[in-house]
């Protein structure tokens, strides 16, 4: 072990300032290298002290924000890492990883925190509490009525990360605590926790969060998880050993702490029975799996360990697989030539091939050599290389480790199966995965297969010609889609775009008259007061409040407007047209109006026509004709302020506004959501 | 101990029969009465098998039907149980419980079943497998998108239940787990299980519900959760402490089993600053409390605990609810004259009796007594009767018993505080609640301290005037309503109507082509195939597939046809009317189309017009006008069939269609779902 020039002591944020632990620190080593790359240690650092900060001014300033402040926060804060990337690709290199991988792990990282602000402000409110379904009327005469809202935890949100994706494993998750409201206390993995160290530092650097939302611990995270309490979350991201071992630890037993983790999968890909050789599917499959393999050294958590092929292709598979594995180029990974770098650590590479041994008693190497490595640049002595191992097991059904013990490096293992609902079988035998995929271009065999897949994985990937070009790859995680299986992948669920929010929040139902409902919630509540003073449209944001409402006289519908309606739009519709037809439908007991009669005429009821506030109709929501309109019928509307919603970077707002219309006899005729742009001010600011 | 006349050998169906356990059983007393009842046993009966039945048998045979056939065989064994729900309240007596108390948990029960089994065929399409969220594009050619699917675990779901809701508690658990398609193991709590036995008895005669779809244990459940897998589901009632270490036991933990906790609560209600004595508020308050205390003998986890009341109104809260509960009348459950019966054993009440002493460190018992009782009927020897006992606590902002320790019975401590923070503090030294409520009609305070409890709480009521009569109180979990609470409470969430179904689902992220999704979801996917042979319209559902479209000729928008309509319809919106305006609008370059122009066009354009299948338009969703129309734009439109959802009891279903409006530049001018409901047939069967 050489002490390398640029040991650089790590430090923990906490407590508001950069402290580093008593001590030396122990070594962290450049992986391919075997240089000291890093010291680390939290010796006398107080953890508790820690969540009790983040606790107190952490949660407060996030909490005082709205939700589309706290995402533009995010947002400003990937923007500028965006410009520092340079800075954290040099930096990637020392956990073994080529610049391909670093992509994943910092552009990825990066780009997964700004999709993450995006989302946020185009599909949740700008507001500091979210509302969740509909109002729920709870008594007969609408006095008694309820909706859940959510709430973010006072607390904060423990995040405990893998070595492989010092960035991403990060920002993936810190990304929706803090939309959410929550702090966060990064806890990385020793071994590449200089780079989190220093991202940390550059976030912290801008100045654009609030103190206490963002605290890192580097080394041991000591005492940490004793002192959560029940407004906390912890997630891991990790072996499943450790994983339970920290799930079931006393403080987060005994106070119901939210827990979820990520944890070891035998990720199974799978070729369809029709993409044998020849085929793109085929190609496509055997790239894929190859890639899979070597990317990040197959240390990635999603990565393909099974190979399940039909028998009849099982030969070509194995062969185009191995061939394709032999081409990879190892060595340092900061040499253009390399296309596979180096295991994180000896220790780690000595665990992979301690877990390829295991492996060996169920399936035969037949690619590649547990022993010898052949390196394009770099040491073998130094350097935790190893070659891309493929093997073979040749009874699956029966086997037990290769689908149990998993290798977490280039080693990745075929079997190969009779028919679809044996493919199905295999893959499950992984007892819970994060991601899997298939290959076919079968449609039939696609639905069966992956309906099977289903229950027992988090995220099933279909390759096939049609997304060969655009498809991201059974390995990667999205911010839109959940990341996370059952059973043995831990039975988490993180991201999946706004779900991944509301896990740091409390869903609460509340319950009461329509009136306080809305005292709560902030939205109008069909039955809480209303307002009837000018017409709302003469409002702007500035002046407008939920309950502001125009009720309109009355306008009859006759058959000449149906029928000139009908003529003019080409609408002819038997329902509208024919009494005879009307008769003998069973939901209507004579010539009816046009729906979109009904909303047109809605419309030229409640809008107030001049020059205003109101910039424009975006659109309608659950519009529902709820009793037929006969010509003669007399219909007016009531139009209520339900939400407002400003933005925060330009001079107008949505505002949703509860549509009602009713005929003569007071029955609801058409109920829906007017969605319009409201601006700020009126007249407009200069 | 007298050995009752009545008293019955329970038996356990599991393995598609009803087995007693070896020997003679252990007796289970009449908690009234204190005669043996029944006798209990599970010794020598096989759980592993019973899984492994459950798997085998009632998981294959729910998955094969939809889901509103699930709902529907709900419903018609909730009806059946309706008819029979006298024999559950002669049953009932035994527990202790009086007819009052036993409407909550057979009538209450049988309702909520019911609500599932309404609220599935009303909110969940007629399948097998759900989708959830939209269609997220992944590519920029569109060729690459996911969505959320989520599908049964193909376990069983094991439900443990406690002795206070003997019926609602199985079925507000079964219900949702029915529906979703995971058969159940139910696990009723020893001292009342004679009465879950004798429902599920009379649920299993219907012959309604496939075998294997419910087993139930009577008695111990033995070694039941260790050979629980990551496909099973787990669900707890009871204490804290039994909880903890079912959720950490080797096979939960090993396989991530997903564990759902509703554990002990010291359930607050809190009165308002505003509602002294003689307003409505403070006299609701009162009954409220002294209902919690006493129905079911306080033995109800949603029961409150802990009386949080201004300073100022301390002393008269405590002489009303004193002299409330002095009233009681207490005695054998069915005695008509009785209000309050028994604690369910002579063992629990010594142990509510304990949890009195530990909370008399910290508080005083004001009303009632710990030694004696008085009962209108009934023997004080030989049934678990006890007082109401109201404490009051001096310091409760320094106290830890009252917020901690639970007694079991009708037992609640009164404290009081300072200001609105100060309350919510209070509440939330319960560290997780099921549910709390506040009493006040005073908005501010309403908003202010309801966002303060939420996040500790599943559920939060507010009473005030308005809801006096429609309220159903601060202790009724309602089946479209979350269950649950954080910390102490378990973490979990029951119920909350569809949600509820979900937690027995296994979500998943789908990835692929628009083709390949629509295979796996049967819905159409923009991108994925389509077919325009025949007009749409005019295929009924036994012809109609996914994919069916109809795209129309174009039509120009003139001034003329703006003018007209905003003439016709009332609609001068200055946006369609006003050049100038238009122009100074940010959205728009000069006058547009109204937008329900726009859709009445559309409808013009795509309607088949002769009597056919196509019944009504009986609605429209997500509608977005996503690019203004100009005069002397062209539009034509997009119908394509979407989503097929048959209904079971109808000669119809809904058909949802995608319906896609574009400019003579092939922008997108507006978007939606157009709902209507097509026949089964057509010409319809006579």
């Amino acid at each position: 072990m050489a002490m390398g020039t640029t040991a650089r002591r790590l430090e923990s944020y906490v407590e508001g300032a950069w402290r580093r632990g008593d001590g030396e620190g122990q070594p962290v080593l450049n992986a391919a290298t075997g240089t000291v790359h890093a010291l680390i240690g939290t010796e006398g650092l107080d953890f508790k002290a820690a969540l009790a900060w983040g606790r107190a001014k952490g949660g407060p300033a996030l909490r005082a924000m709205t939700i589309h402040e706290r995402a533009l926060m995010l947002k400003a804060v990937g923007l500028k890492l965006m410009e520092l990337k340079e800075e954290f690709y040099l930096e990637n290199f020392a956990t073994g990883a080529t610049r391909r991988d670093g992509w994943i792990d910092i552009e990825g990282g990066i780009g997964t925190m700004l999709t993450f602000a995006s989302k946020a402000r185009r599909e949740l409110p700008n507001t500091r509490v979210l509302t969740e379904g509909p109002v729920e009327v709870l008594s007969r005469d609408g006095s008694f009525v309820a909706q859940h809202i959510l709430s973010p935890f006072v607390g904060v949100a423990v995040h405990i990360n893998a070595y492989n994706f010092p960035v991403w494993g990060m920002l993936e998750k810190i990304a929706p605590s803090l939309i959410a409201g929550m702090p966060c206390i990064v806890k990385p993995a020793s071994q590449t926790a200089y780079l989190t160290e220093l991202v940390v530092r550059r976030m912290l650097e801008t100045g654009l969060l609030p103190e206490g939302a963002l605290q890192i611990v580097t080394g041991s995270a000591g005492d940490l998880l004793d002192h959560v309490d029940e407004q906390d979350v912890v997630t891991f991201t990790g072996s499943a050993s450790t994983g339970q071992k920290l799930k079931s630890s006393p403080a987060i037993l005994k106070h119901s702490v939210r827990f979820t983790m990520e944890a070891d999968s035998l990720n199974a890909s799978i070729l369809g029975a029709d993409a044998g050789p020849g085929t793109d599917e085929f190609d496509l499959f055997v790239r894929e799996v190859a890639n899979e393999m070597t990317v990040k050294a197959g240390q990635k958590c999603t990565a393909i360990r099974r190979i399940i092929v039909p028998k009849t292709h099982e030969q070509a598979a194995v062969e185009a697989i191995a061939a394709r594995l032999s081409k990879t180029k190892i060595g340092l990974p900061d040499d253009e030539a390399v296309r596979m770098g180096a295991i994180v650590s000896l220790n780690d590479r000595d665990g992979v091939k301690a877990k390829v041994a295991e492996l060996a008693t169920e399936a035969e190497i037949v690619s590649g050599s547990l022993d010898t490595v052949d390196l394009v640049s770099g040491e073998a002595d130094h350097g935790a290389f190893m070659a891309p191992l493929l093997l073979h097991c040749a009874k699956p059904l029966t086997a037990e480790v290769v689908h149990s013990v998993e290798a977490f490096g280039p080693v990745a293992t075929v079997m190969s199966y009779e028919d679809n609902q044996e493919a199905v079988e295999l893959a499950r035998k992984g007892r819970g995965s994060l991601a899997s995929s298939l290959f076919s271009n079968d449609e039939a065999l696609v639905h069966d297969v992956v309906t099977g897949l289903a229950p027992f994985h988090g995220r099933v990937l279909i390759g096939n010609r049609g997304s060969a070009k655009s498809s991201t790859g059974h390995g990667s995680p999205l911010a839109p889609l959940v990341h996370g299986g059952p059973g043995r992948a831990g039975g988490g669920e993180e991201m999946g775009g706004m779900r991944g929010v509301k896990h740091f929040m409390q869903r609460s139902a509340v319950q009461g008259t329509p009136e306080m409902l809305s005292a709560v919630t902030g939205q109008w509540v069909d039955g809480a007061s209303v307002r009837s003073d000018v017409h709302p449209f003469r409002k702007s944001l500035a002046e407008l409040q939920i309950g502001d409402q125009i009720a309109t006289k009355a306008r009859e519908v006759t058959l000449e407007d149906v029928e000139h309606f009908a003529e003019f739009t080409g609408d002819t519709f038997y329902a509208h047209m024919d009494s005879e037809a009307a008769k003998a439908n069973p939901f209507f007991e004579d010539r009816v109006a046009h729906g979109y009669l009904i909303a047109s005429f809605a419309a030229g009821l409640f809008v107030d026509p001049e020059p205003g506030p109101v910039l424009a109709n975006y659109g309608v929501d659950n519009l529902r004709f709820l009793t037929p309109v006969y010509f003669g019928d007399s219909l007016k509307v009531r139009l209520t302020c339900k939400e407002i919603n400003p933005r925060e970077n330009a001079d107008h707002g949505e505002v949703r506004w509860d549509c009602q219309v009713t005929n003569q006899k007071d029955e609801v005729v058409a109920q829906y959501d007017v969605l319009t742009m409201v601006a700020k001010t009126w007249p407009q600011a200069a």
